[in-house]
């Protein structure tokens, strides 16, 4: 029995696309002592993706050219060897650009069961690590307090389309939002619970910011870094917190544009703090966090805007979508359907 | 009976000097129902103060023109109508630059009583705030770890002379500093527990970082800001701690000479977080520093370096060491002697 799977052929420069990556045909994998086989339902994409692509990050080994894809994906058990993973099982781990990968748990982060009551797309999503993220992000970095004047950049993406409802469920009760155009504006208005949104293809972000946040800023949940990090330094109030989730701006263009920041030393004297984070570090409070997240989902509190295309096919250009600002919500691709019932 | 006071009669633009200030006579305050009339013992001086003196701070009231200074001390109770502060206690209180001031115990923070068994002084430093800023600085902003890369710029400084001694107390194994000059730098290592010392006067610092720190830096307790802050955003490890104290090269030069900061993503990079505090955001935990600060004294762990001068004529010179980078340790001034037996 053979599968598909996507290999990088490539290294991008700038944004990649399907020339870095080819589509060829595999055995699907048999079972082997202590492991076990999953069948791919789902594949996220994720920003760092670049970077494993250009061999530039240290949290990968390093990845070949003519290697598979690497991504984590939401996956359903269909022969096991292994404890903890039993056949009929839907899990997120990570499985690669691929229909079936052979997995075990004492991956890291090692597989984790998914609540079959919800849309199995949540298991890329909202119920898994973009959640993750933009909870630990708002309640443990960002520490929001219902009085927080906050401000979230690249709202409409993977993660920022969960921010608003999170601080919300948090006690907030205001999140104001940037993304680029005004279909994207309007879906943060509509369906990811933004009150205010500024739209910084076609609008003054420095004025909106300052109608906006006549006093300042709480709490920033950074997505892009950049101009606007370096703008939003300058409205610190006392005590402000800002998350750096991401910097995709970065992503693209850091060897040859790095942004001059004026306004750093506000962040001491302002008392305030600016903290990266990477969601692999906070695995302690996986399961909560998730317990945590289908609650909310199941209360009607957070409802995920995700961002589907169909068929393993799709992946690079699910990818680039990133890169390109197309997506809105969680994108991912739809590889497979369950074959075992739930 | 009649005492001296510093009245604050000029808003200096650059180093304050003796021509923004006034010496003027002025009666010994008279007890008043529930205050306490204080005898000062020992002045501090601040990098702070030259903010209000150009009433660029919102941590203070306004200050006019012919204000008795303001400015935090130790005293001695020698007339008292308030429960909490008896006749003969030392105590370190917002005293003002006076040498008696009437103060009750609702001041904010509020008078704490001082050890009697650790000299007075230590009262304007490790045993007071300087020592609590380095304390809750180095643990509980910078969390410090005994295998952390430490550095810490102002390193002679009110609090960065406290810095090694209490990172090593935590459990750290090497600190490096930096300060100006041979003989501040040779006081850092004989006297401060640095192990390594960089002068910025005498050395390329950029080389000396690289040598000493060639897998980069976990902690980086800052107490300059600008150029050299950038430098070692560039040098940042893995979840590296950023603890920005104060930045005393911008409170003379932010208007005009604002740095440019190129190496900011990094912190995004490594998930590290850049955190400013203000002491007086952690009054809650003062019992529970003073009492490790003056343990640590007792004990031989903490052996404060003090820059005195004697008589109230003397704290506009004090005040203008800070920003000459005159001072070795904490630079304080000793107003009067008790007059009560401790």
């Amino acid at each position: 029995m053979m599968q598909k799977q996507w290999r990088l052929a490539a290294r991008p420069e700038g944004i990649p696309d399907r020339s870095h990556f080819s589509l060829t045909d595999a055995p699907i994998p048999a079972l082997q002592p202590g492991k076990a086989v999953a069948k791919t339902l789902y594949l996220g994409v994720a920003p760092v993706m670049l970077r494993y692509m250009r061999n530039e990050t240290e949290f990968e080994s390093p990845l070949a050219l003519g290697t598979v894809m690497p991504g984590r994906g939401v996956a359903q058990i269909i022969e096991s060897n292994c404890d903890s993973l039993h056949v009929g099982a839907i899990v997120q781990a990570r499985l690669g650009w691929q229909e079936y990968a052979l997995i075990d748990d004492s991956d890291h982060p090692a597989p984790f069961l998914l609540p079959t009551d919800l849309p199995l797309s949540h298991g890329i999503g909202a119920v898994s690590l973009s959640g993750i993220t933009a909870l630990v992000g708002v309640r443990d970095i960002g520490r929001v307090a219902p009085t927080d004047r906050i401000l979230v950049s690249g709202a409409a993406g993977g993660v920022g389309s969960h921010v608003a409802e999170i601080a919300k469920a948090l006690g907030a009760h205001e999140v104001v939002g940037i993304a680029g155009g005004s279909a994207k504006c309007a879906r943060l208005r509509h369906d990811m619970a933004y009150d205010h949104v500024i739209d910084y293809k076609n609008e003054d972000v420095d004025l909106a910011l300052s109608a906006l946040f006549p006093e300042g800023i709480d709490l920033y949940f950074d997505n892009v870094g950049g101009a606007l990090l370096d703008n939003v330094l300058a409205r610190l109030r006392r005590r402000a917190r800002i998350v750096i989730c991401g910097s995709i701006s970065e992503y693209l263009t850091e060897a040859e544009n790095k942004h001059h920041f004026i306004n750093l030393q506000n962040l001491g004297r302002q008392d305030a703090k600016m903290e990266g984070f990477f969601v692999f570090d906070y695995q302690d409070s996986y399961p909560q966090c998730l317990h945590q997240l289908a609650t909310w989902v199941r209360e009607g509190a957070l409802n995920p805007v995700e961002d589907i295309s169909h068929g393993i096919e799709t992946l690079p250009d699910a990818l680039a979508d990133l890169y390109l600002g197309n997506n809105v919500g969680v994108r991912m691709v739809e590889v497979g359907q369950p074959d075992l019932p739930l």
